[in-house]
C-alpha cells in the first residue's frame, strides 16, 4: 500500500513499529528516523525477517526543519508519524507543509519552558494544512486518541445526545517495587502537582493539585482511587462532541505512588536546581533518576492490567442512556508480544491505526483534525483486530 | 580548682564547654582538642573574655592512643572529657589508663562497623581502672545519664523498692521542615530500623523495629506518639536497680517523621552503597544529607520543647507508688543562651556535671561506673543550677 516515516524511537515508537511490521499489506515500507540512529538500526535488526515490511533507518534532529524537509524530501513517505517529542510537534508540521506530506501525532504540542498543554498552536496550522491538501490528524494514541475514537463511536450509534462524559485511566499494574515510574519521573511529577480542571457549561473549572478524588470499582480490576487531572481532549472533546454539558478527566494513583512522591518533593530530591555535592553541581532530580529503578526494566516484571475508557451519560429516543466503553490490557500480554508493557503498548497501536486510516485515505481530510472529528467505524474495527479490543457495558456504575 | 581536657567540638562539646564557663571557679582551666583545630579556636574567640576560665586548644586524633596520651601528659588534666565519637572510648580510656587520668563520656562506645549498643567493651576495664586509681563515668549525659541519676535519686528517696521503670524521652520541637535531622541521618535511621527490646524478669524482650507504639500525654507539652527502642541505659539501670522487673525506653517520632524516612528507604536514598552517576561513585546516604537542611541549621528556627524523663513504680512502706520525674527544656531559651537547641544542650550540661564531680572528688572511685551507682543528690542538685530543673510528679499516667 504504502510508506510511513517513523519519527522517535523509544519505548511507544517500539510498540507502533512492530504494529506496522504486522500489517504489513498497508505498512510495505517504513523509514525510522531519531538523533541516535544506532537504536533504530537495533530495532530493525530485531525485526528483519520477522516481517514483509522493508525497513530503512535515518539519523535526524527532529528541531530542525530543514533537516526534516530533506529526510522528508529524501523517503517520500505517504505520511508522517510523529512519536518524537511533543515540543517537536510544530517543527515536523512544518516539514510536513514543506513537502506536502499527511502528518500524524498522539500528543499535543508544549513549548518546552511553559509546560501548558493546549491545541492553540497546532490547531492555527489548520488553513495551512487545508491549502496544502494534506491531513493532519492529532493525538491518535489512546487518551487522546482511542477516547475521543470512543466518544464519536457512542455518538454515532448510540445516543441522539451525549451530556456526560467521564474519561477514565487506570493503570493496576504491579512492579513489585514501594516506588518506581514508568517513564520521566518529571512528568508524572508535573502531573500531580498541576492544578486539575474540568468543563462544564462552557466554561473551564479550575480545582487544586489532586482535590477531586473519586473511588471507582473498574471491570476486571476492582476498586482504585483517582483523582482529577486536566488532561488535552476535554479541549477538542468539549468543541466536537454537540451538547456535552460536562467533561472530566480522573487517573488512577495509588496511595504509596503518592505519599513516596509527595515526601521526595518534600526533601527536596525533585528539585531541578543544582546543589554542590563534593564540588560537582548535580540536580537531585537526576540524582534520584539515577537511584530509581530505570522504567524499562519494568515491563518484565509489571503485572496487572490498565483499563482506560469513557463512561458517557445522555439520551436515545427520549430516554436516559449511560454506556462504559472500555479497553482492558494486560501487561504482560503486551510484554511477551513486543517486549513492552502495557503504558507503551496501549498508545503505540492507535498511533499505527491513526497512520494506516490517512496513509489509506479513510481519514484524509485536508486541514487540522482531532481523532472524534472522523468516522470512528474503522478505527474501533482496528482496534479489534490489532490487540486493543474494546468492550461496551450497558448501565454502568456512575462517578458521582 | 581543676583544669578538664574536653575532647570534640561539635553541637554538645559546644554546650558543655560553655558550661564550664559558667562554672570558672570549678572549671579555672580547660583545653578543647579535636582533629580540627580551628573550630576550637573559633569557640575560644567566642569566649575569651566573657569568662574566667582559661581556655587553650590543641589537635589531637582521638584515633590514635599514643597522640592522646602525648596530649594529656602535656596538658596534665585533672580529668578527660570525651565528647568525640563513641568509636573512640577506647583510645581515650587507653589514654586515661597510660595517664592515670579520671575519664568522662556520654555515649557508650560502638565498634565502627557492628553499630551495637552495649556495655561490654568499657565494663571490661574495671580492674584496670581500679588499679590505676582512676575513675571512669560513663554515659554522663541526659539518656543515658540524667535518667540514671533520676533513678538513684528516686531509689535513695521515693521507694523501697523500684519494680517498672519507664523511660520517656519526647522532642516535641517543631523546625517547620516538612523533614530534617537534628543530627547524622544515618543515626536517625539506624534507631528507627533496628529492632526494639525491653528487660523484664531477669532476661531481654526483643520487639520488631517500631512494634509497640504507646500514646503519651506529656507534661507541658501534651500527647505524643511515641516507641518502644533499644536504648544503652536499659543495660545498666537492669543490674544496677535492686528489685526492678520490668524496664523500657520510649521515644516519640511523629507520623510525618517517620513517613519521610521510610519512603527515602523505599526508594533507596538512605543506602550506604555507592551508585554510578555520571562516571562518579556516589553514596545515596551522602547526597540526601546534602540535600537535607544542615542540622546546625535548626537551631534558630526550632521551636517547642523537649520532656525527658523516667516513670518510676514500686513500693514505699507497704504501698502501691508511681513517680514521674522528669525536665522540660526549651528550645528557644537554650538557643538564646548558648547558641544550640535543645537536643545538644540535654547532653551537654549533664556532661560538665558529671565531668565536675568527677574532678572536684564528690564522684571519685576507682573502677568504671555508670551514673547510678554514684550518690545522685549533687548531681540533681547541679541540674537545678546548671538550666535542667526537674520536676517530680506524684502519681502521674502511666504507660500501660
Amino acid at each position: 500500500m504504502g510508506k510511513a516515516l517513523i519519527i522517535g524511537c523509544g519505548g511507544v515508537a517500539g510498540v507502533a513499529i512492530q504494529k506496522c511490521c504486522q500489517n504489513s499489506g498497508v505498512f510495505e515500507e517504513i523509514c525510522i528516523a531519531s538523533r541516535t540512529k544506532s537504536k533504530c538500526d537495533a530495532l530493525k535488526a530485531k525485526l528483519d525477517g520477522t516481517t514483509k515490511t522493508k525497513i530503512t533507518t535515518a539519523q535526524v534532529d527532529a528541531d530542525k526543519v530543514e533537516e526534516l524537509t530533506a529526510l522528508i524530501e529524501k523517503e517520500r513517505p505517504d505520511v508522517v508519524l510523529n512519536l518524537a517529542l511533543p515540543y517537536q510537534d510544530l517543527t515536523i508540521m512544518d516539514a510536513c507543509l514543506a513537502t506536502r506530506t499527511h502528518y500524524v501525532d498522539t500528543a499535543n504540542y508544549e513549548p518546552e519552558d511553559t509546560a501548558k498543554f493546549e491545541y492553540k498552536w497546532q490547531w492555527a496550522y489548520k488553513k495551512k494544512f487545508e491549502e496544502a491538501g494534506i491531513t493532519a490528524l492529532l493525538g491518535s494514541g489512546f487518551d487522546p486518541g482511542v477516547t475521543g475514537v470512543f466518544s464519536a463511536y457512542a455518538q454515532k450509534y448510540y445516543f441522539d445526545e451525549i451530556n456526560y462524559i467521564d474519561i477514565l485511566d487506570c493503570n493496576a499494574g504491579d512492579h513489585g517495587y514501594p516506588f518506581a515510574t514508568n517513564f520521566n519521573p518529571e512528568i508524572n511529577i508535573r502531573e500531580v502537582s498541576a492544578k486539575g480542571s474540568y468543563w462544564e457549561e462552557g466554561r473551564w473549572v479550575e480545582t487544586e493539585p489532586m482535590e477531586i478524588k473519586k473511588v471507582y470499582d473498574f471491570p476486571e480490576i476492582g476498586e482504585k482511587d483517582m483523582y482529577l487531572l486536566h488532561h488535552e481532549e476535554l479541549e477538542s472533546l468539549a468543541l466536537n462532541i454537540k451538547g456535552i454539558k460536562r467533561i472530566r478527566f480522573f487517573m488512577t494513583f495509588g496511595q504509596s505512588y503518592l505519599t513516596h512522591l509527595r515526601c521526595l518533593e518534600n526533601v527536596g530530591m525533585t528539585s531541578i536546581e543544582p546543589i554542590e555535592f563534593e564540588g560537582k553541581q548535580i540536580v537531585p532530580l537526576q540524582f534520584l533518576k539515577a537511584v530509581l529503578p530505570d522504567p524499562s526494566s519494568l515491563g518484565p516484571r509489571t503485572v496487572g492490567k490498565t483499563n482506560i475508557g469513557c463512561i458517557f451519560r445522555g439520551k436515545r429516543e427520549g430516554k436516559e442512556r449511560n454506556l462504559y466503553i472500555y479497553n482492558v490490557c494486560d501487561h504482560q500480554e503486551c510484554y511477551k508480544e513486543v517486549g513492552s508493557q502495557a503504558v507503551a503498548y496501549t498508545t503505540g497501536v492507535p498511533a499505527m491505526i491513526g497512520a494506516m486510516l490517512v496513509m489509506n485515505g479513510t481519514w484524509q481530510k485536508p486541514g487540522v483534525y482531532n481523532v472524534e472529528e472522523f468516522d470512528p467505524t474503522p478505527f474501533m474495527d482496528a482496534l479489534n483486530r490489532f490487540g486493543l479490543p474494546w468492550k461496551i457495558s450497558e448501565a454502568p456504575k456512575l462517578v458521582d
